[in-house]
C-alpha cells in the first residue's frame, strides 16, 4: 500500500490540475440519522455541537475508506433554515458552522484529506426569491467557515441553478476554490435549466469545479454530468466534474428525485447499493471524465472503500480500510463450504443478481408524483398560490 | 421521556425476575465491517485493540437507542480461533477480551447498561470434539473476562448444543448469571437435536437464560426459542427467553443459515429490515413471553430504538436516541408535499411493501444448498471425511 | 412418429397395468371460460348442449396434443348443483352428461382415447351430509353415462375423501374402472385426512387408480400423491397413480388451494406455467411411479402436447400436434438475430427464468386465508354455525 | 343485450365515418401455436387449408367476444415467405389464401361482422428491396383475396413504412378500403421514420385508416398511434386510427419487439395481460381518439370480450359472449367465503396488482438487444454484410 502523503499538501485545485482523481466522502446525514444523531424531516446537523464524537468518527470511517476531503457536517445549517426546523433551539448556525469545521479539520490532519466547507440550498429561495437577502444568507455562513481553516467551499443540494449561481457568487469572494453540485436530472432543474446551460451558467459565476450530488442514482446522475460537460464544451468553458450521487436503486424516478419514493426516507434499506455497485458507479464516473468522485445519501464507509478499490491502479494506493476487506471478496477463499469459496472471485460478485428477500414486494414503486417536464409547469402554477404558505414546511423536510 | 436510572444497579436476573423487558444491543461484527474495522471472512474483533474508538462508539450508539446491555466485543476471540484465521500474529486472545471488556464497560457506564462477556463457538469443536480440550479454551477466556467487571456471561452462536453445554458448565463456575443462545432453526441444531430439547439440556448445565441468535429472521427465530419455551414446560424447568435474531429477511432459508444465501456476506443490502419490521419483531417476541429482546447481524443503532420505541410503554420510557425520531415518521407531518405529509403516520409505513428498485433481481434466491433433515444426514457422512483437512478453513469464514 | 393405433383397443385398466404412461387430457372450464363458454363463479358446463362445437374443438386439441383419454366435459353437472347456480334453467343435468358423453366420443374415437366419465363433487354434502341422498345423486349421473359408450369413470375434485368414497360406492357397480382424484394438499383432505389413509380407504372403496387433482402446481400435487402411494404401501394395497394438477404457480398456498389466492380467477395470467415447466412436471410424475399424467385449470393444449413430448421416448411416439412444434425450440435455430438463434436449444430454456414484466406487482401474494392445519380446525367450528344459510352460494364457486 | 344487426351491412369507413368503435379481433398466430397448428418459428397459417376447423372455432370466439371484423388468417402468406420457411411444400399461397377468406366469410356471416383481407411484409423486400418484383406479390395476394368475398384489406405488422407503402398503392387498386398498421415504437420504423411521418406517407400512398399493430404492449401503441394523429393534424390530413397491440406487458423494450425479450416466443405466459388490464386499455384508446381497437398476438377472445365490455356504452350493446360473464367479476358475489365474496367488483381487480408466483424469477428481463436509435444505424451496418447471406433465416421466425 503506498502513501497518501505525496498530496498532501496540495489543494483541490492543484489535485484535479494534475489529473489526480479525487474521492469524496459519503453521506453524513442519513448515516448519522441511523446512528441516532440526526432527526429525519428536520435534517438538521446540531449533531456537530451536541455529539461532536459521532461526526468525528464518521469522518473518520470516510478517511479510512480513501476520502481525499472532509465535507463539513453543515447540510442545512443555514440560519434560516434553522429556524425554521423550529428543532433546534439554543444552537446557532454559527456555533454549528465552526464546530463542524474543527471537527472536519481535526480528522484531515490525521490523513492527508483536505476540508471542504459545504453550503446548500436556502428555504428563504423558495419564500420570496430576493437575491441579496438570500446572498446575506450565504455570506454569514462563508464568514464562520473563514473564521475556521478550510480549504475549498462546496455548494451543494441546489434544486435551482440560480440560488446556486448566487452562492458561488458569494462563496468566490473568499478567494477560496469553490465546487457546486445540483440536485438534478438529466431534464434539467426545476425550472427546466437543462443541465448544459446549469453547467455554463455556474461556470460563468466562478465556480472551478461543477456537478450533481444526491436525489438519483450514480448512473443518472453521471447522465446529467456529461451533459454538463457536453454544455461546457459548446461554450467554450472548461472545469472539473464532480459527482456525489445517492447510494440508492432509484430507477423508477429517472426525472424526479428519490423523495417522491413511497419508501423515502425510512423503508429504503432495499434500494441499497452492495460494494460491487460502487464498482460499476466508480469505473463509469471515471470512464465520463469526472474525478472528483464521492458519494451522498446512502453511501456508507464500505461504499466509499469501493470506489478507492475500483481506482486504486489510477490513484496508486489502496485506502487504509482496506487492511480489512479482500478485493474481491478474496477472503472467502479458503472456507470450508465449496459454494461460499466459490463466492471469493470478481466474477461472481459482478454478475450476481441479489434477491430481496421480500416476495410479497414489488421490484419498483410508483413515485407519489412522477414530474415530467409538461407536468411540472402545470404544478408550478397551481404551486405558486400554494408556495406563499406553504415554504415554511417545505424546507423542514428533504 | 423517564430515566433508566432506577434499574441501574440492578443485575439481569433482577431484572428480567422482576418481569421487566431487556433490550440488547445490535450486530457488531457485520456493522465495523461495514464502517473498516473487520474483516469479512475472518471476523475477528481486533478493532476492540487496534482501534477503540470505533468500537467504544458502536456501543454507544446501542446505548443511545435503549440497549440495557453492552456485550463486549469478543466474537470468536478463543486463541485457537484467531490461530486460524492467521489474520492477527501479533494481538493475543486474552488482549482483545480485556481491552473488549473496558469498552463496554466505558459505555455502560455511561449509562444504566450490563456488560456481557461474550463467548461463541470454537474451531476446535468441529475438529477433534475433546471435551477437556474445549473447555479449557473456554476457561482461558472467562479467566479473562473475570479480571475485568463483567455483569454476566452470554454464551452465543453455537450450532451444536453440545458444546454450547460445555461452554455453560465452565462459565457457571464463575458464579455469574449465564444465557445461552444456539443459532440453530425450528428443526433443530446441526445434529438433529430439537429446539426443545436444547433448552433442556442448557438449562440443566446451569444456563439462567435461553433463547437463540443470528441465521435466520426476526420471526424465525422466534419460532424457535417458542419450541425451546414448550421444551422446558414438558419437562418442568424454568429460564429467561431471550432472542438476538439477524436483521435481514431471510424465507429461503428457513431451515439453514443466510450463510447459504448467494448474498452473503457481500450483497445483503436488499435483505436489510426496516426499522417498521423491528416494531413488529419486538411485539412478537413480546407476545411470545421473551423479555431478553435484542439483535444479531445486521441490526444497526435505529433498529434497536425501533424496539425500544415499541416497548417503550412496557419499559416505561423512551430511550435518548428517540430524541432525534419522531415516533412512527411524525416528523414528516410539516413537509409541504401533500404526498410526503401523507406518510407521518402509523398505517403508511406499517403497511409499505417497500420495492427493491432492482426490476432484474428475483425476490427469493435459491441457497447453495437447502439442508433438510433428510440431506443433512447424508451430508454429514461426506463431511466426515472431508472434515480432517477442512476445519481450519471452516472457522475462519462464518 | 409412431402409431398410437397399438393401444386403441386396450383399456384403461390394461394399459395401466401393461406399464404404459397415460396421458390425461387438460382443464376444460378455464379455458372455456376464456374462449367464451363458461361462466366463472357458476362454472356448469352447459356449453356441452349450448356450443357443442367449442367443447369438440378443444377435445380434439387435446387429442393432437397426445391425451389418451377424453374427459367428459361434465364438471358441476349434477342436479343439485345446476339448480343452484341458477344459471342454466332450461337444460337438464342429464342432457348435459349425455351430450357430454357424445362430444367426447366422436373425438375419441379419430385417434386411439378412451373416454372417461367425469363426477365432481355435490353442494349437498356439504349442506347435510346425507349418504344416502348423495348417492343418489351419484348413481343419477352414473346412469345417465351408462346410456352412452363410456369406457371409465373418473371421480375428481372432492375436498372430502368421505364423499368421494361414496362416489367411488357407486360407480364400483356399474362394473367399470374407476379413477378418483382429490384436490387435497400434502397435509391431507378438509378434515385433514392424510393422503396415505385417503388413498386407502378409496382403494378399499374400489378405486382402481388413485390420485390428485386440482387446487395446486404440479409438483406439490406430486408430493400429496407420493403420500398416498406410501400409505398405500404401508397397507399392502395396490392402485394405480394418476395426477392432473393446476397449471399455475402457487408456492404461497402449498396447503390451501389457489382459490384463496388474490388472483383467483380473473387474473391468474402470470402464474401460468410454460410448456418447459411442464416437461419437469412430466417427467418428476413419472420419476414417483405415476403412469396416469394429466393436467386440470390452467393446463392448455401446448402443456399437454409438452407432457407427450417429454415422454414420448417412454410412449415410442410423439402426438400429432408435435408437427407444429420444434422439440426445445428447435425451430428457432434458422433465425437471423444471434441471440433468437441462441434459443433454440434446450439448455436455454430449461434455465431461463421468465420475467413477469409487471415491476410494480409482486412475486408472491398473500392468500386470503391461509389455513394451517391449526386455523382449520377453528374455522370449521365457525364454519359450521354459517354452513346452513351458506352452502347454496359455496358451491355456485369453485 | 343489443343487436348487432344495424350495423349489419355497413362496410368499415360507413362504420367509422359514422362515429361507430370497430372492435377488431385478437391475434390467431400465437394462439393457434398454442392449440397445435401453427408452427413457432415458421408462424406461417397453413392450418387455413390443413386444420379449417380450428380456424373456423377460433373465429368464432372472437366473433362472440364481440370483433366486428374478422380478418382472413393469412399472415406470413406471400409466396416468398412460404418458401423460405420451408414447412409447407404442398400447399401455395393461393390455396391458404383462398381457404382463409372462406373461413372468414362463414364466421362473419354468423354475425354482422366484416372480413378483412390480411397482408404482411415479405421477406423480399429485406433481401433486395426492389419495389416492382415486392408489388408484384401484394399484387398476387390481392388478386388471390378478390377471387373471394371480403370487405376491405389490411396491410399490417411491416416494419419499415416503405414497404408498407407498396403495399398501399398496390391494394388501394382493388377499389377497396385499405387499412395500415405498423409495428413500430414511438421512436419510429426501423429506418427511424418517425411515426408522424410515417402515417402521413401511409394516408398519401391511400390508406384509409392507420395505425400500429404487434411488436408492444397497449399502451405504447397507443403513444405510437398518437404521435401518428399529430402527424397527420400538422400536414392537414385525414384518417381513422386503428390499433391492434400485443396482449403482453413489455416495459423493458419500450423501444424495441419483444422479440429481443428472452422470454419470446416459448415464455411469455407470465407477461399475458388480463381481462383488466384489456378494459384500461381500450378506454384508452378510445380517449386517443382511435375507433379501430382490436388485438394482435396475446390477445385471446376474453381479451376482446373485455374490450367490447369496456365500451359497451358507446356501442349500444354488449358481445354475445357476455352471457357467460359477470361484468368485473360479478357473479363471485355469491361465493361463501367472504375473502372470494370480496372480489366482485370493480375496485379489487382494477387496483389488484396480480403475484407471479415465481419468486426465483426477475420482474424485468435484459432484452437481448436493446436497440436505440443510435446503436440501429451501426447495426444497420453491419447487417448489411449479413442480410445477403441471412434475408432467408430472418424470415422464417417473427
Amino acid at each position: 500500500q503506498l502513501s497518501t502523503m505525496d498530496s498532501k499538501k496540495k489543494g483541490i485545485l492543484e489535485r484535479l490540475n494534475a489529473g489526480e482523481v479525487v474521492v469524496g466522502d459519503g453521506g453524513y446525514v442519513l448515516q448519522l440519522e441511523r446512528r441516532g444523531y440526526v432527526k429525519a424531516g428536520h435534517w438538521t446537523p446540531e449533531a456537530a455541537v451536541e455529539h461532536p464524537e459521532a461526526v468525528l468518527q464518521l469522518h473518520r470511517e470516510f478517511l479510512r475508506a480513501g476520502a481525499d476531503v472532509m465535507q463539513t457536517f453543515t447540510f442545512y445549517s443555514s440560519e434560516d433554515k434553522l429556524k425554521i426546523s423550529g428543532n433546534v433551539t439554543t444552537i446557532t448556525g454559527s456555533q454549528i458552522n465552526e464546530a463542524a469545521c474543527d471537527l472536519a479539520r481535526q480528522v484531515a490532519n490525521e490523513g492527508g484529506a483536505l476540508v471542504a466547507g459545504g453550503v446548500s440550498q436556502t428555504p428563504s429561495y423558495r419564500n420570496d426569491n430576493n437575491e441579496s437577502e438570500i446572498k446575506a444568507i450565504f455570506k454569514k455562513q462563508m464568514d464562520d467557515f473563514l473564521k475556521k481553516d478550510i480549504d475549498f467551499f462546496i455548494v451543494e443540494f441546489f434544486e435551482h441553478v440560480e440560488e446556486a449561481v448566487w452562492a458561488v457568487e458569494v462563496l468566490k469572494t473568499s478567494g477560496k476554490p469553490v465546487g457546486a453540485t445540483l440536485c438534478i436530472s438529466p431534464e434539467g432543474d426545476k425550472h427546466r435549466v437543462p443541465p448544459g446551460e446549469c453547467a455554463v451558467r455556474l461556470v460563468k459565476a466562478g465556480a472551478d469545479i461543477v456537478g450533481v450530488n444526491c436525489h438519483l442514482d450514480p448512473l443518472t446522475d453521471i447522465r446529467t454530468v456529461k451533459l454538463m460537460k457536453e454544455g461546457l464544451e459548446r461554450a467554450g468553458l472548461k472545469a472539473h466534474l464532480m459527482v456525489q450521487p445517492l447510494g440508492f436503486h432509484t430507477p423508477e424516478c429517472n426525472h424526479s428525485g428519490y423523495i417522491n419514493l413511497p419508501e423515502f426516507p425510512f423503508a429504503l434499506e432495499t434500494r441499497a447499493m452492495t460494494r460491487w455497485d460502487m464498482h460499476k458507479y466508480a469505473r463509469e464516473a471515471y470512464k465520463a471524465g469526472i474525478r472528483y468522485i464521492g458519494g451522498c445519501c446512502g453511501f456508507e464507509p464500505y461504499h466509499i472503500r469501493a470506489i478507492s478499490e475500483e481506482l486504486s491502479a489510477e490513484r496508486g494506493f489502496l485506502p487504509p480500510a482496506s487492511e480489512k476487506h479482500g478485493p474481491w471478496g478474496a477472503a472467502l477463499e479458503m472456507h470450508t463450504k465449496p459454494w461460499v469459496r466459490a463466492r471469493a472471485r470478481r466474477e461472481y460478485w459482478e454478475n450476481l443478481l441479489p434477491a430481496s428477500g421480500r416476495p410479497t414486494c414489488p421490484s419498483m414503486a410508483t413515485p407519489d408524483a412522477d414530474l415530467t417536464p409538461w407536468t411540472i409547469s402545470l404544478e408550478k402554477k397551481k404551486k405558486k398560490k400554494e408556495n406563499a404558505r406553504s415554504v415554511h414546511r417545505e424546507m423542514s423536510a428533504y
